[in-house]
């Protein structure tokens, strides 16, 4: 492949266009005073060398990296608490502007590693200049607690290609713990931040109003 | 109406969105070293002033405004060449994410005013958190000499209500020639011009691979 | 007061300068292959509700809010390892482009509630149409832990008027435990995660060159 | 010199700072309803392959290129008329976060390729990781229609390296007289404009008081 440029290039419009729809739900939660299941979104298409990294690994010829490489276009939505991550795969699952190809629950079933994450595949239909392409997009869903721990690990493996030793994997179980406690702690006040919230979006938009 | 905020925010969103598509429109010919006919985009919501003026104006009820004012979500694409207009317009069609309602070509037939311009009326989709939202969006494809002219004329319009005096319509119109003038000469050397811009990209894009 | 909008805007200005600065400091260290002390910047101008509140709550008449409300511009710097929080502090001081009113570390020095985070307070000169204007900003640096938990607070706080109820206040610290448990782990394995982040910003540089 | 991206770090940095700056012009004035002398603004950073050309153009060895090139890092300032020019270079001079180190005025004269524009060299104070550092940063200040009339020239002297064929230069200008026509005609109403720009811009404000 000599042009990767071009070939990426659907991937990072497809990137574009997904953070401003996905951001857009938080805003409408936002505007209609309820609370909103996302924290934050973020984005990325896959760097050449994590493409070319993985291809190895994994043993994909090059020319099937559309079908094959399902990450290549990648969105994160970030969420409070763990129960907002089902509010936001029911709302993924509603809409008509993509289609889902795959669903990997890793919450209710986290992986050896400590590893927690909802992840969607989807097919997303980009316009360009040479007509629509349909094209793979890895969607991830996950609480601030788990997006750290997940950060954390991924720089590790990368740095030792996957076979972290012993006693470091061991203190990424503990780390993962402590996530994981946390969590479970602001569960336990989660009704009432919720509610604290939406005390708060009012108020603002009254002030907004009347001054 | 008493929220206008959220009657607002699916038009807001739709903004949004067709600024990051059009705007990839750019990016995709810069890529494939092609003169790009899109200069740059811009969009907006109509602010509710405007709204209000113009439902009174045109006797729209304000429970009909998502079907009768047809510009509340509004998109421009400003071109370097005439030229460019009709390559957009073509662009466009071949879309598949949204319908085109309506077309009407000011720069064939310019209004009386001097106005220049090609409209295009769009049924977009917009998924909402309460499920899929159809709704128009105006597109308007002009020159930069033709948006520099609207925009003046646009505040004189507004100024006077409508009713330029005689006086400053004449100054107009001069000034509409002057911007048409303009953009006849241009048309002259654009065939100089998009070779020469294609040369630029190509040897941007080697400085970027080379150092 | 009459007008909001003018006065808050040398405040709103002060925040997306600020921004840009914080924001380039992250970059730096990339291109540098430097494990970067900073995860994120957020900054808001203090919406005019809690602006309102707090007035009334500090007592603070409205003519005197330059002086005496520090937070009306807020920038917020979030750091994965609490060690990084020192690394940032001394760059804040090195600057040239404003000047150190306060520092308040409460990051040894905890509050009862469970908040940890360092505070300055720094005096920055905004340009405007009418000449210099020095305003109060507030910075805030804190990990990732400390914020998600300082979110929580804030809220509830909000709710419950700053007299949270003994159950929930309860709940609150055994979260504030777990976040600085989670802060805690981290730490351990945080050379091991900085050198892996070096090597992956490499890798990555590397990826761009050859490619 | 054989890191380009570290060399330019502070450059992309200080591009980035001023357009909010500048940005930031544009919006007092709209707050305060008055006129907005500034269009709009841009920047960016000298791609390579144009240093490395003009380099050897203006014989300038690349270990001088910070003192020699002033205009590794470029702003423009765009206005709607002739006379908001000298506006925006007044309040450029009253600012005290740079300080101004040269002033050449093609207005006035203008070049005799039909060239117009305003331009000021700047040191600008960037903090960098490494501490303070001065760089020299080119402000351009132009009508849309020298603008539009600079983007053409610009790419023809490149395409034919400076040197272009006598019928091109022709037409280029008149299409130069065909822009001075349009700067003209629009100053004869600028009076009329400017004041109906403020009234949309209160009442858009009114509106949104209102609503």
């Amino acid at each position: 492949m000599n042009n990767w440029d071009v070939f990426l290039t659907p991937y990072k419009q497809a990137v574009e266009e997904l953070k401003v729809k996905l951001k857009g739900i938080r805003e409408q939660y936002q505007k209609s005073s309820k609370h909103t299941p996302i924290e934050f979104v973020t984005g990325r298409v896959k760097p050449i060398s994590s493409i070319l990294d993985k291809a190895i690994r994994k043993n994909i010829p090059l020319d099937q990296l559309e079908e094959k490489m399902q990450d290549l276009a990648g969105l994160r939505i970030v969420t409070q608490f763990v129960e907002d991550i089902e509010t936001v795969v029911q709302l993924i699952r509603s809409r008509s502007d993509f289609e889902i190809v795959e669903e990997r629950d890793y919450v209710e079933q986290k992986k050896d590693s400590g590893y927690r994450s909802y992840h969607l595949v989807l097919r997303y239909p980009v316009q360009t200049i040479e007509g629509e392409k349909r094209i793979l997009v890895e969607l991830q869903i996950r609480t601030l607690a788990m997006n750290f721990w997940a950060t954390i690990e991924h720089s590790l493996n990368y740095k030792y290609s996957g076979e972290i030793p012993l006693n470091i994997k061991t203190r990424l179980q503990r780390a993962a713990e402590a996530a994981f406690r946390l969590d479970e702690e602001m569960s336990q006040i989660r009704d009432e931040v919720r509610e604290a919230q939406q005390i708060i979006t009012r108020k603002q938009e009254q002030g907004r109003t009347l001054t």
